[in-house]
């Protein structure tokens, strides 16, 4: 028998791939062979899986900066067969760098910019660019200077771009752009639709949890739109444009980025539907399931698949909401949860491969030994 | 298909038969139909176990008294077409009824005496006594009165044979026993082997949790021994004659019962290997199984008998200690915690019917898709 395992990760547990061979283990005790796909968000861990998932890609190691402009090491994938990069954002630019007194308006996505140039420059035609995980709300601006962007304020100096320059911004500058940049095919890998100001925007959304004071939100938003008006003329909603602090507008704009979600090209480039068809049964998972939101949730996509292809569909979990039969018309033909014995959260979370393996011990006994 | 479920009681949670039943709803959901026989230990529960079991029974409902001789009304099964019945040493004289005040040395098993009597003389020629629950250490001295042996202390004074009056026994008389009784079979139905006296003995072993106090054992086990050798000429270690506080040794000696344990009798009565024979797989299970202690545990016994019929075996558990390899040997096809989410100890106990009939949900749904 032969599996197809495509679980999330286990928010604060463990990572799909780690989940996705613990379950291997156990199924090759029973002489089950399994092909796995790691499944990503476009945060961190998102470039090891797509290496994962595809042979012939490698970890290149790049000296940039990260969001404070602190000298690091950064890591991206590429696919030379494919002339593809794909690249974090949080590599450069994520959450984790936000140390004391850093905050939106002192911090940029210069240092990812650096990492898409190594990229181009090592002969990428194609870059997906992760949108998750990101410390910043620089509006991308940060990206397009170290791709050659100029940004110029009222008296014409150069501004390096920092939030707080958002607002200060009166002339923007794309002659010196990257040559190499127009055969580029950009990806904006993002599973969040929201536009780059408003209500819905980066600064009111993503502004606060990444340091932006409450009292400051309003005018950050402002200083958002006005950077959006001087770079192309008007304040408009495009979805995505939000993501990653404005990245997702930097990217579509000056990079014409096509935005994708990142399960999609995850599916796509690992040939998932023709792998769910080549396998006897699917696994899938995560760490909650829950039958009130079905939208977009990665296993149920993956359940969706192996419902058209007549394959049944396991789903490992840590915890269940609602009923096994809602979970049936979407496909799933078990949904299993790894807690097994009496034990705290905290317990559940540490031993999450363990309560994984025994589960899927279990499981790989019952599909073994039909009735 | 057909399912044959034979779960143990899940201590502190569920009975045998609430926990049959609830598995058994859950596979009907799929189009299963299911055979079911109550597990019981010989202890409370043991006669609805049988009544539920085999077709024909009725409850005799019977005016006799506890074992501090207070009127109740207590019940035992009643096969007619068998002339068997089947009683419970725990519904005239069980642990339930030590009231403050009682112990060993002022209570005694006459009510339960008077249960076998009232089976007999209604026409019963095999009687079980299931020896679970006990909340006296007589020697089954009471029982034995009440079906017409007479004790005498050394001035030849009746004795009413509470704890206190056992090392007083001078005399036994048999003489005006209950005629009826010489055409009665007898079975003590017991899962312990301890003897009646000594280290392993009822007073020792049983005594303390039964209310006598500790430096007191030591007296009652020198009694107990004095009240063998008036009985019988001598003081013997045979095995299970320390059940239910002693009444093992009376059945023994005086009624010569066999002793079986309360799973074979079970077992035969509800012909269960013909049942397991006729499904096409069996579920047992328990509170807690335990790799370690293999020994005489049912649902392990099950799980022979459906490993010998060539047929799988589920065990859904409170708890499993050890690893799924260790079942498999013991024909466990798998085992399934019923404990599916985090929770604590005291939420599992309470809401083992909900957390079984979830798990036995998913085990339905497993069954019913195979691979």
């Amino acid at each position: 028998m032969h599996a197809l395992i495509a679980i999330d990760s286990f928010k604060n547990s463990m990572t799909s791939m780690v989940a996705n061979q613990t379950v291997a283990d156990q199924l090759a005790k029973y002489g089950v062979t399994a092909s796995q796909v790691a499944i990503a968000d476009g945060g961190e861990g998102t470039v090891a899986a797509f290496l994962a998932n595809q042979p012939g890609g490698q970890a290149v190691d790049v000296e940039t900066v990260d969001l404070a402009q602190r000298p690091i090491e950064a890591t991206y994938g590429y696919f030379a067969a494919q002339q593809l990069a794909v690249i974090e954002v949080a590599a450069a630019s994520g959450i984790q760098f936000l140390t004391s007194g850093l905050n939106p308006a002192n911090t940029n996505t210069y240092g990812t910019g650096l990492l898409i140039k190594a990229a181009v420059e090592r002969g990428a035609t194609k870059v997906i660019l992760g949108l998750g995980g990101s410390g910043t709300v620089d509006g991308g601006a940060g990206i397009l200077r170290a791709l050659g962007v100029r940004f110029f304020d009222a008296t014409d100096q150069p501004l390096s771009m920092v939030g707080a320059d958002l607002g200060r911004v009166s002339r923007v500058d794309t002659s010196q752009m990257l040559p190499a940049l127009r055969q580029v095919t950009f990806v904006s890998a993002a599973d969040v639709t929201n536009p780059l100001t408003g209500k819905l925007g980066a600064a009111r959304i993503f502004g606060p949890q990444k340091g932006l004071a409450s009292n400051q939100v309003a005018s950050y938003d402002q200083a958002m739109a006005h950077y959006m008006r001087t770079a192309t003329g008007a304040v408009s909603d495009h979805p995505a444009d939000g993501a990653a602090g404005g990245i997702g507008f930097a990217l579509r704009y000056f990079l014409h980025a096509q935005v994708q979600s990142v399960f999609e090209l995850i599916a796509e480039l690992s040939q998932l539907e023709t792998r769910v068809q080549q396998a006897d049964f699917v696994i899938s998972g995560e760490g909650q399931v829950d039958d009130q939101s079905f939208m977009g949730k990665v296993p149920i996509q993956i359940s969706h698949l192996a419902q058209a292809a007549g394959k049944n569909c396991y789903l490992l979990v840590g915890r269940q909401k609602g009923a096994g039969a809602t979970f049936a018309k979407q496909g799933v033909t078990a949904v299993l949860p790894i807690v097994d014995q009496v034990m705290t959260l905290k317990a559940a979370l540490k031993q999450g491969p363990e309560n994984l393996a025994r589960t899927a011990d279990r499981l790989a006994r019952l599909i073994t030994h039909p009735v």
